[in-house]
């Protein structure tokens, strides 16, 4: 179940790094109210918004690799054998170079993602994503 | 159905301005695989360290109003008469004085933020939190 979805989460990446529009625009959900927020930015919103942001971030991009750690997943509705969403969390540790023109397009940074996917046929697409820079001091929290 | 998520949505801010824990506290799914992310920290998992972050968070903060704009509410599974679960997007501008330690601690700052509620009985819990910091150039879109 939860294999699923990551596996859609690991594909969101891969198009990412190859620069795959075809292979990112089959992992949403097309509907005018999915939505994504890349780092230091406002929310765009509806999936022809989303996927215009990722086409011209990945044409800037020359390089760009993403090393996830502290990946969570959980099922949603909680303890239902049935679930219909799925939220996962990461750490995205980023190396990128070429020309940087794009929201999240920088060298040797780091962010935090959630996302969520929703159940569709067999498989999980992207509903929302929510991707933000890290601070290097000032968190509540410290992976220790 | 998304009136009820929306009162929980408001109940949140309103334990912030007023410092109210309990009603914090009971605004959140007890569940050790909740999450919440703070403008520019790495995200807190479980409820006991989602409220621990709030409650130091509201002791530290003398003043602090939020004024939410470009809030969109969506139900998910999409196109089901009984969702389980409601994505709250919306922009926090805040407004905020006092001892400033927390990590959601600033003056006159504009935050976005993603929220992820869950029906518990008749009413909606919070499962997750995702805000982050905007950044006043380099928006993919702008509000006009």
């Amino acid at each position: 179940m939860t294999e699923a979805a990551l596996a859609t989460h690991r594909a969101f990446y891969d198009a990412v790094e190859t620069g795959d529009v075809d292979l990112m625009a089959s992992l949403w959900v097309d509907d005018p109210e999915t939505s994504c927020v890349h780092p230091g930015a406002v929310p765009l919103r509806g999936t022809q918004a989303v996927l215009r942001s990722w086409t011209v971030l990945m044409a800037n991009v020359g390089y760009i690799q993403f090393f996830l750690t502290e990946r969570e997943v959980t099922a949603l509705p909680p303890n239902d054998d049935d679930p219909s969403v799925v939220v996962i969390t990461c750490t995205e540790n980023i190396l990128s170079g070429g020309e940087a023109t794009g929201a999240e397009t920088f060298s040797g940074a780091k962010a935090v993602c959630t996302s969520i996917l929703v159940r569709d046929g067999a498989g999980w697409k992207f509903w929302s994503r929510h991707a933000s820079p890290v601070a290097e001091i000032g968190n509540l929290d410290s992976e220790g």
